[in-house]
């Protein structure tokens, strides 16, 4: 599921991100100066930047889960190139069963130190 | 447990959050170069900077769990004070409830921007 959203993200698309994301879901990102609550908000967010992400490439690096009956989370490292521009990420993804459907509940994304 | 690990750390002492982390427990913030993965790693990286770091004041903003049976995320932003410094923070904790006792398995701090 991470891994659909992430291409369609890196070309523009945050659709698939907020089809994945629970209505209360929660958000941070080194771009924002408080965390966002809520799909509709998120929402609003993406739709500012949608279209102005492109990826050529991506690496989900050393993806680990914990996971309890309905709960995952989920972190990784990330790299991602565009052209010669190489960004590094820090991910955690927190996955929740709603109606028997995994739905992200808290997304974190941070900058790597260099 | 959060705030009480969080006196403690702003203090020099992170053996608050040692205490309630899980062996399992994986770990980011804006300072390392990749994961931490497991307790033992942990307690190293922090015993690195025992006793430097030194908060005032700090004020935990807009705290939210989303919990099921046995995993809960708390998320929140974060303010402190070391003198005139302010220091400005997303947090996101994954619990698990293990053999009855909440343990941390993920934290990830980052800046928030400026």
């Amino acid at each position: 599921m991470e891994r659909a959203a992430l291409d369609r993200w890196g070309q523009g698309d945050p659709d698939g991100f907020l089809a994945i994301s629970a209505p209360q879901v929660t958000y941070f990102d080194p771009f924002i100066g408080q965390r966002i609550d809520g799909l509709a908000a998120l929402r609003q967010y993406y739709d500012g930047i949608r279209g102005q992400i492109s990826i050529d490439r991506y690496e989900l690096l050393n993806p680990q889960v914990e996971v309890t009956g309905d709960m995952a989370v989920l972190s990784f490292n990330f790299v991602s190139w565009t052209g010669k521009d190489e960004h590094r990420w820090n991910c955690t993804e927190v996955y929740r069963r709603i109606d028997g459907r995994w739905r992200i509940v808290q997304t974190h994304w941070s900058l790597t130190k260099q």
